[in-house]
């Protein structure tokens, strides 16, 4: 497997991980990116439609990396009881959770037999900050997704997550949540996900922390 | 503590767990049981308000326990790609997951000083089975918002879940996911909850397995 050049969609490949992701793979493999606005094709990860329609556009496809996804930081006293359509958690669950579940299921149906998929979680979900209530949950739910999708993936394909801790170049934006915590260079995080793609594991959460 | 006489709500008391846990608490403590039909008092997991109700009629309370909520077992390939509203993953998301939230969530601003609460996952976040890919999730999800609200809780208040492996008394129903675990005894299970009430652990995911 090793040897073979292989075709990868990173969504999210414009971002601070993807870009490492995508400079990393493009050493040995074909790299498409996606993104909703920039990227080499556009989709939502919160519209299965137009994921749908992208890997219809990209096939045959050999792996899909998922390197983005929003999750609401606010302090726990502010998340009131609410109906899901209006809930604070609303914005974490649609998007990162059910965006890369989303993305997920299609791929299963889309990638070649033995493809992978590598979905994006991070450290929050075993070491929650103030404030992290609602992407800490998110990331549980991901983790959790990632070992039970992994023992049903038909036509032997592998899924794995990549959680990181907070990146030394997101700094500047998450820092002030992560007091205390090592940051991790995007470019060491981008290795997870070449053992994701590029190795044998499967239900696996990549930790990079 | 362990000598005060407190007042514990039990959401879901009727169900196995529930009744398990009131019949445990009873010997010390005053218990109040809701459910969406039985129980002392009725409200759904599902209606913020309902929930909102329960704790202004029942003030002041010590305690709350949740014991319920629903989530969809399926062959991971019968899960497709579809908006929140549609995915198969909704009845997990709303009921067990957001419901449980959404009494922690309301425990949280009614409960007494000290107060605490204790919510309920299951061994299918760790050791996923056929077909639990969806509740998996949303146990991975209640794990991780656990840990990550006990931090931030105000007025000495503490949060636990408890999570059980498939029961003795549910193998009728359960028993065909679940080959290859050992049953735990209701009553078993009802210690944890006992555990987290009526001790001091915080954000602690109290495993019967």
């Amino acid at each position: 497997m090793s040897s073979k050049r292989l075709k990868i969609l990173v969504i999210g490949g414009s971002g601070t991980i993807g870009s490492a992701v995508k400079e990393n793979l493009l050493q040995r493999h074909d790299v498409v990116t996606a993104g909703t606005k920039s990227g080499d094709v556009q989709l939502d990860i919160t519209d299965p439609e137009s994921i749908r329609r992208a890997f219809e556009q990209l096939s045959p496809l050999d792996a899909v990396i998922t390197t983005l996804g929003k999750a609401t930081f606010a302090p726990f006293e502010e998340l009131e009881a609410a109906p899901l359509e209006s809930s604070q958690h609303r914005i974490g669950i649609e998007n990162k959770l059910m965006g890369q579940i989303n993305v997920a299921q299609c791929a299963r149906d889309h990638l070649v037999d033995g493809g992978s998929i590598t979905l994006t979680s991070g450290i929050l979900n075993e070491h929650p900050v103030p404030g992290s209530v609602s992407p800490s949950m998110v990331n549980g739910a991901l983790d959790a997704f990632v070992r039970a999708a992994a023992m049903e993936m038909p036509r032997g394909m592998r899924i794995n997550i990549v959680s990181p801790s907070v990146l030394r170049e997101s700094l500047g934006k998450y820092g002030p949540f992560f007091r205390g915590f090592k940051p991790v260079a995007a470019e060491d995080v981008a290795l997870a996900y070449s053992r994701s793609v590029e190795s044998l594991v499967n239900g696996q959460v990549l930790k990079v922390w």
